[in-house]
């Protein structure tokens, strides 16, 4: 080695400075990288395990592929915090998913260097091979990487990449992150072939648990043990041979290969650069790598919040008489009804803690399916569960339910199966941004027949309508936010809230506010701000659809001006419901909705986000007494 | 064999009734089903091929399996006609697709021996396995299969199927139905996979042939045809020892079986009927077995129209001096924009015969890609593709594009790339029915930021379009309908219909018609019919979305009522846009709405579910006129 320089992160402006560092200087530049991961992340939360993993691989890249001609295909945006830092976001790393600052994910209009959009998973594939095509039919010798950790392979999208990888000519790189988890441990045969593939101490181990959990259910005998053994026996044979899933698609395949091992990483990518062809790189990372505890919990700290980067102890909000969060409800409320009811089952795709799936996971573990990042299969499975008289909820984030719409119209609406769609994180969520916002949810399923659409005021409303739904009939979706409740004592006896049925919550004579969801409490806030200047009655719908027709008929009737608001895009949403109504029944108030503009909102805080769309207290105020149109 | 009896169909009156018939007779209950299904569909249009090649399957499996209560769960219900007709349905099965009559895929509210609903490929893993493991869980003793073709494998929903069906205990069987065919010809690796796995013969053509395409376009050297050999014999390597993709998932494989030969089913399907944990059965069947023709030439008949049994020949309609199929005129018109502008590329996710981009193949092979069942691809590939600057059309049938809706958001709107998706079969589809209508397009799209959304009167119109969208920015969505065009030379000179502005076809006094897309020659005909009765305006706007201000203000200043008329469902959609405009801007007419009601719609033909729906001219004139409300 050459002389230690002080510090080498300060010089690297862009992976041009890096590409001129010697070799033997990296795995110092990757150390500062992790430590200012650390350093920043203790302070200003965001998600560390993941990107922790991939400095290696980060730095290889940059030194390697000529960026940003070349283009890093990044899927989901978690891994790539070093490489924003290397390619010119040093300096405002510590902006990151803040108002005004860089976002959490990839963004093209953010850096040239990030070459696509990556909120969602299981997108890179596809998204580089596009790239790889066109370069080939522009004539450009341009390399394009796709890298894509192995919870992000469980999506469908990835295999229909796959699938296509070989078909047109083209020399994509496919990475393969392989840390053996997505955010919660990962699932699925893939999962246990990949395991398998490398590390035949840990599938061992698993081996067992699963032959054990299935004696114990009495589903297995000594003959179908022979196949659990069988099929080890044959994905080892298929390894030494080099034979296996990935050449099944025609791409030829790489690795395992220790993705902590730079000068290993970078004499791989080298020899595999120039050859023809679509290739996968299989690496193994550790999420988490260099923090002791996030190497040990990586759950825990996939996104730990705020960190004392010393002690490496979490500092935890206190959360001392403060409302529950509205996960955690449900996660408890779902346990409650599986105690009640047998029929009731759990499926999550991929997100048992951000959800809090994990307590009936741990109570009723055969009644909870964790499925990967496949929320089109989460629906339809859920579909299926529905078709043999069982009552899935099967809970998925707002936004990713957009990945599940087909299945939603197709496999459970037109079927009318009773099943409970829970959307998690509707409406804003604040720090993950434009990709994450839950904002379509409510315009694209209002359109659908046979949903019943609810969402609930606060979390007692939450446990109301799971019991409503579950106590019902058909298709349920219930729509509910990110984070904390209005309640202090949560564990209120469970109701039925009539489908179809609003509440009147205030009575007034001027204005009527009609609301839907969480938002009803800033409307109720805005109300108290009013005072006595103006009489404003205020409306819960609760439902969207059936949308109670009694409630807007009262409100038709006695209201020249009636403001709707919803924490969702305005374009077809509640707003659009009641205008729509009051057209069919010939009443001619004013209306003004208040939403979530036609537009996609980057990332802030809750506060700075519903203060620019316009549904915070304040605004609403505004709306309501005229000062703002 | 015993003594053949004369017939044995008309005694099958459920599955029961063929249990009980001697195997012996079961060859000729198969050749009389094939040649039921051949009388009834030269008469009564349908999908011929696919049936045709299930037959000995379907009897196989309804005599192994005890049906209803073992499920079968058909992967798009072109295969299931034989099903229909041996599970009570033979009398009406000339009913089939009609007005009234049953429907072309299986539906549970139609028999119970229709396990789930199947109009949308890939779904039927996901849904087999809920259903499986609901049944284990209620301790039921009950076989799900699933009947999967292979073209329906390349939909990333039957990928997480798979990925997920050994993770909890059931018993599912996956029969692959493998006629190396979707409706054309199939694509991608596992299609080469099937391939090779069964008839080396065909595979190795097929190898050399992509080997002298490869090297004629010069991306291919001696080293890399190495790969390509060491693929197929590591392939066969893998066949001998059977190992195989699907054990890859651990999920047991057994065959390839002659999917014609009944004896051999039948012993097969009943030694692993009891085994424990998932199975795959792959069968090989030939599309159109038994009809000559249809074996011959199997994407031609794979949905045939009428056709003389006897001869062979299709009974095409006289199409002379007939307005060109809307189909036809988007493919044309794409090959010459693709010969003014080589960036253009031209993505169809299995398509290509129905959205006519056969042409842009034939001519520009290189820059065409039918990227299988695979709508999310389709969609995010094509992303890629734009990020690169290339200017892709992809073209998706309307109701399968809720299949790529996250894409569509999270890819391509949020990037705001460039790039033409074509929606085709967008509003009412006519016999294929609930599955198949494009009646959401509208309004889940409209909500999402930055989508340009236009749909063209007439095929006129889709040509200026294609043009606009082609020589503007950002991200466009072009909305057509399935069938023929309304003028007779359709090669109009393209020019451009700028992007939000649409247009005042007639001038009125009493009551403006606003309307988009083809059903405004309805509304042409609606007001022809009403002559001086009324005053009627009619604005074509052309595009939903930037939606014309100047014209709805134009509107909102003049008229006291307006009706809005589109092919879509009524709840989100053009009426929606301009009751919010009106809202917005203080307008105050009385608006009514006309579309799709908010349910799903059965088949029926177009004018029967036009009627239906009141979109059809009569409808119109009698709302436009208050005769109706």
């Amino acid at each position: 080695m050459t002389k230690q320089q002080d510090t080498l992160l300060p010089t690297i402006n862009s992976p041009h400075d890096l590409r001129q560092l010697p070799v033997n200087l990296l795995p110092q530049l990757c150390t500062e990288i992790r430590q200012f991961i650390i350093d920043v992340l203790s302070e200003n939360p965001g998600h560390l395990g993941a990107s922790l993993g991939t400095v290696e691989l980060t730095v290889a890249l940059h030194k390697v592929f000529n960026t940003p001609y070349d283009r890093i295909v990044w899927d989901v945006g978690h891994q790539a915090y070093g490489h924003k830092i290397l390619t010119g976001r040093r300096d405002v790393f510590h902006t990151l998913r803040k108002w005004g600052g860089i976002g959490g994910f990839p963004n093209p209009e953010e850096s040239e260097y990030d070459a696509f959009i990556a909120g969602h998973a299981s997108t890179s594939i596809s998204a580089a091979l596009g790239m790889s095509v066109a370069s080939r039919l522009k004539e450009e010798d341009r390399q394009v990487v796709a890298v894509i950790g192995d919870g992000s392979m469980t999506g469908g999208l990835a295999f229909e990449g796959l699938n296509n990888a070989a078909t047109n000519p083209n020399n994509l790189l496919i990475i393969l992150n392989d840390n053996n988890m997505a955010i919660d441990d990962n699932v699925g045969a893939l999962s246990q072939y990949l395991v398998n593939i490398t590390t035949s101490q840990a599938y061992n181990k698993m081996r067992y648990d699963v032959y054990r959990g299935l004696k114990k259910m009495k589903l297995i005998t000594d003959d179908s043990r022979g196949n659990i053994l069988r099929f080890s026996n044959s994905l080892k044979a298929l390894l030494t041979r080099q034979h296996n899933l990935f050449e099944g698609f025609s791409i030829r395949y790489f690795g395992p290969v220790d993705g902590h091992d730079l000068n290993l990483l970078l004499r791989v990518m080298n020899d595999i650069k120039h050859m023809q062809g679509p290739k996968l790189l299989h690496i193994k990372t550790q999420k988490g790598r260099g923090f002791k505890p996030a190497e040990i919990s990586a759950t825990e700290w996939h996104a730990p919040g705020k960190f004392n980067k010393t002690t490496g102890k979490r500092i935890l909000p206190d959360s001392q008489n403060q409302p529950q969060l509205y996960q955690d409800v449900f996660g408890h409320t779902l346990v409650e009804l599986a105690r009640q009811d047998k029929r009731i089952a759990g499926i999550t795709p991929a997100m048992p803690t951000g959800c809090s799936m994990t307590y009936l996971m741990k109570e009723f573990p055969e009644r909870s399916f964790d499925v990967g990042i496949a929320e089109g299969h989460a629906v339809t499975f859920s579909a299926g569960l529905a078709r043999e008289g069982m009552i899935p909820f099967c809970n998925i984030y707002s936004s990713f339910m957009q990945r599940g719409y087909d299945n939603i119209i197709h496999d459970v609406a037109l079927q009318k199966l009773h099943m409970v769609i829970c959307l998690d994180r509707g409406g804003l969520v604040g720090e993950d941004g434009a990709t994450h916002h839950g904002m379509f949810d409510m315009a694209c399923l209002r359109p659908v027949p046979n949903l019943t659409i609810a969402s609930p005021l606060n979390e007692w409303d939450l446990r109301n309508l799971m019991y409503t739904g579950y106590k019902s009939a058909g298709p349920w979706v219930i729509r509910y936010p990110k984070g904390k409740g209005e309640k202090t004592g949560w564990h209120n006896p469970m109701e039925i809230l009539p489908a179809g049925k609003g509440r009147k919550l205030r009575d007034g004579a001027h204005v009527a506010v009609l609301s839907i969801g969480p938002v009803g409490n800033e409307v109720a806030r805005a109300i108290d701000k009013i005072g006595h200047r103006l009489s404003v009655a205020h409306y819960d719908m609760i439902y969207l659809k059936p949308i109670d027709e009694e409630l807007l008929h009262e409100a038709g009737r006695r209201f020249k001006r009636i403001i709707t608001v919803e924490n969702g895009v305005i374009t077809g949403g509640l707003g659009s419901a009641v205008l729509e109504f009051m057209a069919d029944n010939g009443y001619t108030p004013r209306v003004q909705r208040i939403g979530i503009p036609d537009a996609f909102i980057r990332q802030g805080s809750m506060a700075e986000l519903s203060r620019q769309c316009g549904i915070d207290a304040e605004s609403i105020a505004r709306t309501i007494t005229g000062e703002e149109k």
